[in-house]
């Protein structure tokens, strides 16, 4: 045939991904013969029975077909016929239309809005892109970055794979930074510093430096303080932050709250670091992963760079209107008072609720297993738990082994990065609490009969 | 700042996109000071006030909201409730949650009956990848085939600018071949050779080749000699054909209709040629631009290299839920004798018949200006006329004179590519029929006072 392997490029061939990787497709191919499997591979609420909001879904239908305002006046509660009716006025050609590249303006003012309520600082519609989902945002946002094969990104490790794998494919450096596993994952100025300069000893120019907050697969939440340090960390360093904020609704430890990066930015003056930060409708509690809504922000961007990234953006059109409707109602809830408000609020608080629980439930699960150790699930949606295994057993052999044994699908720890002879799994909160303790206990089960 | 333009790489630098270049910008600003504009520069029919189909809209809302169904009985009629149904039961997790990679197996089991169908061939679903928009699958195409900055792609010249950014963006060689158009803009086998032989003189290995069919901007159809003859190149210098089918259903020349490569490679027999074919559901008679639906489907790709492709689509984690559920609505429209099948079709054929109008008016119309010189418009949704200018004036300054002048947006030839010395501009057939003699007479006026 025309196409063989061996017209595959380097950087294809070596990217990995391991959220999805060969221990999915076994899961698949297990569930195609009959099997039972629970899905704890990924951040996808609604697969794992989680309803959406009553509110996005009103809003989206109505957003489609707008007729059914009349058709159907007694299914839809009158400001959430007002708010599609205004939403589909403001883009001025509904859903079936392209819109700007970086997406609808009506939306992107209600985006500069809500960071305007949320961090009490100005936003500019202009510097807001929507994309679909986080994952595309960030990985334009990569593009602009490596211009070459020693252009060097910093990532947490364990991080997010989507960086890993974007970093791979557009042939770019990775330069690992270690969090601090037995201090629940905290970052410090000293692994900033060692990491970058290991990078530079080998002749890396390290541009970037990727932040999760709250962390993906860690759970950790960072208070200003360290944002501070980080943000010093940058401009002390010529660095630009990439600054993953998708799980903010997902704070779940008593006393702690999520802080933005623009937040603290704006707090210091900051005015030379340049930014990126992204946010979705796939997490918090929307869990809208398939209407792959999401924004980005920029900061401190020059304006010949801007003019770079729109083009770019331009090539791919737009992004999906129902994804940019999605995000129209993550960021304008129905207000207090209002018809939807106290459905929309039951939902919301229902939703973080069990997720709490969950987040409580999966640590102290994990850490009555011997021979397993798992920080407080602090925030995000998942537990990042350390295991010990039996001499030469890597982590992906028990994670298969697992899967094979419960029907429990978990992603190694070796997807994400870790210490070189440390293991881990990565496993979502997401289950619905019934069957969540039945998914620890079996682990429990399986672990003990592992070693 | 600390990323700044000389931070950016020479790969995005070059990438020009002309379809939402610096005309269009100006268009826009031109119409926030308050210029009535009309936006001829792009494919995007709901824009320019075209309808969507209600059995799409329908689908769309009831996949949204399921308990519109009993809420709002009177508002969908029973085969609208019946699909939908069946609908969020095959795609197991409704719009909410990320799909397989690929997308819904049960939607792209319907692309493959569509395909079968159409063509009278068989089709695997397994070899259906849901995209949104037909972009990203061509952009994934690219991807596979580019390694290295000697693999060159072949590209008609005109061409749609999405190929020559995609192959700028990916550090790759257009190889341009050029379309007759003298002779409708057909292609011929003695062009293909000269091509291919000009750039192994340079040392370029071409690797693929892109047809699009029916014609952007050209207009043109291509028959089953045609595509019989583009296949027998491929095979005979190894070549993937890149067919680019997404105006599979906008023929209007009498006797003409589309035909697929698919289709002509099988009836060859042909088993060596690589295919990726694209389709949307932006253009036909949906133009559902803002709904981001699309698919491609390779046949002759070994399994190591479709592995490959899945797990750079699986970093995407899957295309828009509803962009999906909106291919589903393009190949399962309803069946005659079915509640929903005469609104359906009178709507299908509503807009088809004015698409079919507006290709004779508009080819008519700038034939009859002095100075302009149109093939005829027999397929796709564009004319792209030959313009004779000034000595020293370019098309870029007369489409931007255009625009201050009349109000109306058009896209330079160089943005799609001419021949040396020649001047074309690229307008849509999409404005309203009567505002369309307008258009036409404004641009005659204009052209007259320019030369």
């Amino acid at each position: 045939m025309s196409l063989s392997l061996s017209d595959i490029g380097k950087a294809v061939l070596e990217t990995e991904y391991a959220v999805r990787g060969p221990i999915v497709a076994r899961a698949q191919e297990l569930e195609r013969s009959g099997k039972r499997i629970v899905y704890c591979n990924i951040g996808n609420p609604q697969a794992l029975g989680q309803k959406p909001l009553s509110w996005v879904r009103r809003i989206l239908a109505l957003s489609e077909f707008p007729a059914l305002a009349q058709l159907a006046p007694g299914a839809f509660p009158a400001d959430a016929v007002e708010e599609a009716h205004r939403l589909i006025e403001g883009s001025k050609h509904g859903l079936g239309a392209y819109s700007e590249s970086k997406g609808v303006r009506f939306i992107r003012e209600a985006v500069a809005q809500f960071i305007r309520e949320r961090d009490g600082i100005d936003a500019d519609p202009d510097s807001i892109y929507l994309t679909d989902g986080a994952s595309k945002g960030v990985q334009a946002a990569l593009r602009m970055l490596i211009s070459g094969p020693q252009d060097g990104i910093m990532v947490p490790i364990p991080q997010y794979p989507l960086y890993s794998a974007t970093i791979t494919l557009y042939e770019g450096k990775q330069v690992n930074y270690y969090l601090d596993e037995h201090n629940g994952w905290k970052l410090s100025r000293q692994m900033l510093e060692e990491s970058i300069a290991e990078a530079k000893r080998f002749g890396v120019r390290v541009k970037g430096l990727v932040v999760i907050n709250p962390g993906n697969p860690t759970g950790s939440v960072l208070d200003a303080d360290n944002i501070a340090m980080i943000v010093d960390f940058a401009r002390e360093h010529g660095l630009t932050i990439l600054a993953d904020e998708v799980y903010q609704e997902n704070v779940y430890r008593q006393g702690e709250r999520f802080v933005s990066f623009a937040k603290v930015m704006h707090d210091k003056g900051e005015t030379d670091v340049s930014l990126f930060s992204f946010h979705s409708t796939s997490k918090g509690f929307l869990g809208e992963c398939g209407h792959r809504g999401g924004y980005f922000e920029i900061r401190n961007i020059p304006a010949d760079v801007s003019a770079q990234l729109l083009k770019l953006q331009s090539v791919s059109l737009c992004a999906s209107l129902p994804g940019q409707v999605t995000v129209y109602c993550m960021v304008r809830p129905p207000k207090p008072g209002s018809p939807s408000h106290d459905e929309y609020a039951r939902e919301r608080d229902g939703i973080l609720g069990e997720l709490k629980k969950r987040a409580r439930l999966v640590a102290d699960g994990l850490n009555s297993i011997p021979g397993v150790a798992c920080n407080e699930v602090a925030g995000a949606m998942y537990a990042f738990p350390r295991i010990e295994l039996p001499a030469g057993k890597t982590d992906s052999e028990w994670c298969m082994a697992l899967l094979e044994a419960e029907g429990i699908c978990v992603v190694p720890g070796s997807g994400f990065g870790q210490i070189p002879g440390t293991a881990h799994f990565r496993t979502t909160i997401l289950p619905p609490t019934d069957q969540l303790a039945d998914v620890v206990d079996k682990i429990a089960r399986f672990h003990a009969s592992y070693r």
